[in-house]
């Protein structure tokens, strides 16, 4: 039940961060797609450990091996399997966390809930387990052509873009290591992670997500709403707190009558206070959401914490980690949008005979 | 697959605001349990309306009547049925809506989506539906006997509980119409309403909710992590915008030294920045949450749309409305948490042997 | 988990035989489709107690009441839950029990498994819940409105339809009280229920369904194959043993050379031993397959069981019993049908964008 | 949806017959659980082509790789992902079928289904996924350390184990190459196997399972009855037409007086009729049921069939296949049943709290 996200274009992973490897199985992909593997590849490449100069320097290679359910280039219908190879991990960096519970880890839940861990480089609980949801969302991607899905840094730690910032031009975003498309903002951002970095501390941010094109329709009312699932998604991204879409946590400041979004007689609204879904549906507007990411929990410097035994132990601070994860989060924040829009436009075909 | 909601626990809803009856199905109940019906009249009424001067005055009775399930006093294990009849729907105070959409609501999308609706009062998409939650989610407290769920308001509008408020007395939250246990903000917010009510406008606000002595180990990692889960089932209650456990959006703010929460020898963290649920997992720690909630979309002014044939229309502000949905959305929040926490804590039991 | 059925068109019901009401919820069910009220009865019709001298006399009304999800006579898409009060039940014909485990009933095993069981009239485990599917498979008919559906009775204890009987006339099976459409066949099945019930016992048989005109196409392979699904649905009815399609049991002696259906250009095969399913998959040819009813458990005869203590204990044979459940099964038998077919025809929407 | 077979314990495969690998995913594998993986391999050989003269001489090597969830020996709970490489395919034996719909096989139907297909060696419609099952089924019998599991040959073609034959000795088994464990009947089936093969013909047969030692309690009543879900299982399986679960339709022809198991004080029935299932549910009781193979649709003989373009075309009967798949089939239908077994035992803990 855990591993697999979706209903109908379903994705479930497999692997930990030291193992052999880790990979899935996309279920319910539509036939007859053309899949363009190189730009899966560049999908991959913006998640990638040390992709720039203020991410880890871990190098982990990150390319999948497709294995089944693509033939002479298309999608056949019938399960996707890939693999993502571990190979360099160094899982004697983690022979001192064996027995030890690292502060704001799972470490300590995994070990209460299963009775054991594999606790080189975070098992399971390594946010490595990513690299395969930015698989199935450049999959997904491809598939949904029409729809235009893009994220970005829009704060990291107390450096934020403003808030009126509307993007002009998409191509910023990559432009920038920090992702973030507002150029001197994306300056500050970068001095920010390496000040932070210095000190052996880590930031966490907020990524704005904008999806454009979406037909009108999708979501299930009730317990599936389109935000709903969106919402979930976010969440079960390593690191996320909190999830607002439209006028989010500001809006509720808001009086109804300057919230309510007026439909013209072209069936788009004045305002998009409704973030392109009401009543759980989408209404053909920008659906658009912010993400918040907890700074990252491993520092590097010592901390107090208890070893397995209940014993006071002492965390040291080592290892190649990220000093913030937010601008590696954009592909992945891209990536689980983009299932659950394909997955929410395959749900509604079956909606009428 | 929208209108049910659990894995193990679930709720399966049906009804339409103006229809004969709502109702629903309880399926995966654990057998063995007295069922307190007096209770469940209780969290009825704390959702109804009508229940004091600040809310709608529609007199809605909500008394639930049970058909399967229960047999002298206990669950059987077996599907819990039950309805609640609808009484005082005057389906011709919507008669105007037929061919119009108002503007924020579901009625447009709901059109396209299916091609066609049942427009009287909201017809499926109405708040109503919510109260088939409270009757699940009365029963699934009374189930997890031991552990404490509780809402209350914590904004309306731009009134807001101090950031700093901590909960002293429980009883506090029933004793305010409101149902913020700040007894000075509580009139504040009193005021507020009753200001935007005479205006013929609305109100949005916050919701918090904590859970106290949750067991360790509930949640299931990667995409069913407890606050991917509790996430998506208070995005899918009516008007909610957004959803931040623990540290949430503020803590993106904060440096990763300060924000980890250390582990003491007896397992409790010295600070809770976490929330609760480390990984996705519980950690025995209070759970606690804000719920954002957009100001109602029904306001008591004329308002410009388009009708179903995309000629402009007006939007007259008739009916009976809350002015602000916060005070009878504190039991449809806890009743949602209560849900989640008794499913994962039912699946958990499959973990091991 | 258990009280629901099918993926995309889900019927999850509730209700114990001798409770207030039984009832379900139509989940999926699509949008705009006229319903007719009538031709529900009429299934239901089929069903019912006491419509002819050979079943059981207890006078079940079965009129179901319809609380939401059809609008002007329409589906909305929204869920239809419906309800089908208790009248005749006489619990106290039932006393008997409470502390009794009828031999090939269900008392024990619900005992055990929950701890406690509502007796009256079986509760849950009665068959009475099948009325529901009934209602569902009706619905799920009109939808299909070009795939047509009927099941008949091929054999009622050691009486047999010939082997190789071929139904002319779909009429001739409910113009026979046993639902047998080879007349004189259906006399001696009547003959052999008349003469079972006299001496107190009871009777099994086969039920043969056909399904004509199903698209090419329905069926996932592998797990979900659609004989998969229908072998599921037909062994999930009351006293199912056994379920065989296409050549089914007796097809394992034949050679792959006699059995393999050849495929002519028309796209049809010349035999049809796979039962109109290859991989899983329909491939347009009549799919019918065999099912296998036991005698029914409940005899009127005295039988040695024991009580919940443990003890020896007698069951006396009283109560109003169906000697033969076959002819009443037929309905269901259908309706079982329906719903897989409707649930795979919207399944197989979504291979494709 | 398709590609995933169980509840909790739950396993996704994928994978074509000439694709570079098989594999799958175990999700829901209960934490904690030492895992004998020679134990696995000896099961992976008693499914294997090339195990014997009667079988395909296709030389698969059917090593299976682990890449996750299992940590020093033990499973973690975590989902395991493993790996079947494909090794001795020879795609250009199946060139010839590129364009060509074999008769009683799945080609037509999954072009039509998916507008395309890997032609190669059947593609995903091939047997060859079972061995994902055998994996799967082998961490399942594990884990169900008290539960007795074995399947044997009842019949193949016409050669047919007497009615009332007992197992007494279950290595008779694997003694014979036919798994059946009557040492004269299996000469018989040998014979019939060879005579077939010669003829270019092949056949089919009658697998019989018996379950030992379930806990009383399992099986959900309703929809997900213990038996339904193994019929499902067993339909699911390749070339399987067939499911009967106790007296099955023999014991259509008996009289209720006669089918009727009588309960013991001591719990257990003097007949078991019921197949140890009783309303769905476990009783403590063997369970035990007949599976349906049909006879294998390659034959080593020119048929008629069409190609893509709807042109008549002939099948040439070429390539290395199984004459009979019923001695391979053997581990696969105790597979099957371990996993239901496995994930209702699982199902059943959720029942009380």
């Amino acid at each position: 039940m855990n591993n697999s996200f979706g209903n109908i274009f379903r994705l479930t992973t497999f692997g930990e961060s030291h193992g052999k490897a880790i990979g899935g199985i996309i279920d319910g992909c539509p036939a007859g797609h053309t899949i363009d593997l190189d730009h899966i590849s560049i999908e991959m490449q913006r998640r990638k450990p040390g992709q720039s100069k203020i991410v880890t320097q871990r190098n982990e290679d990150d390319s999948v091996e497709f294995l089944s359910g693509i033939f002479e280039g298309k999608t056949t219908g019938t399960p996707i399997g890939f693999l993502i190879k571990n190979k360099d991990q160094k899982s004697k960096d983690y022979n001192h966390l064996k027995d030890s519970y690292r502060p704001s880890h799972a470490d300590f839940v995994y070990e209460k809930k299963y009775g054991l861990r594999d606790y080189r480089g975070g098992g399971r609980s390594s946010a490595r387990e990513t690299a395969c949801r930015v698989v199935a969302g450049a999959i997904a991607k491809q598939i949904l052509e029409n729809v235009d899905i893009y994220a970005y840094t829009s704060s990291i730690g107390t450096v934020s873009i403003k808030d009126d910032y509307i993007l002009d031009n998409q191509k910023n975003i990559e432009a920038s290591i920090v992702r973030c498309p507002d150029n001197s903002v994306s300056e500050q951002m970068i001095s920010e992670i390496k000040n932070a970095r210095k000190n052996g501390d880590t930031l966490g941010g907020i990524v704005k997500c904008i999806i454009k094109n979406v037909p009108i329709g999708l979501g299930e009312p009730i317990f599936n709403k389109l935000h709903s699932e969106l919402g979930r998604a976010m969440l079960s991204i390593n690191a996320v707190k909190g999830f607002e879409y439209g006028s989010g946590f500001k809006g509720t400041k808001m009086r109804g009558s300057e919230h309510n979004d007026i439909i013209k007689t072209d069936e788009t609204t004045i305002s998009n206070y409704s973030g392109g879904i009401q009543g759980g549906i989408s209404n053909g507007m920008d659906i658009y959401f912010n993400v918040a990411f907890k700074p990252v929990a491993t520092v590097m410097k010592d901390q107090q914490s208890i070893d397995s035994k209940g014993n006071k132990s002492i965390i040291k601070g080592k290892g190649r980690h990220d000093p913030c994860v937010v601008p590696r989060a954009i592909p992945i924040v891209e990536a689980m949008a983009a299932m659950v829009i394909l997955d929410y436009y395959l749900i509604n075909k079956t909606k009428t005979i």
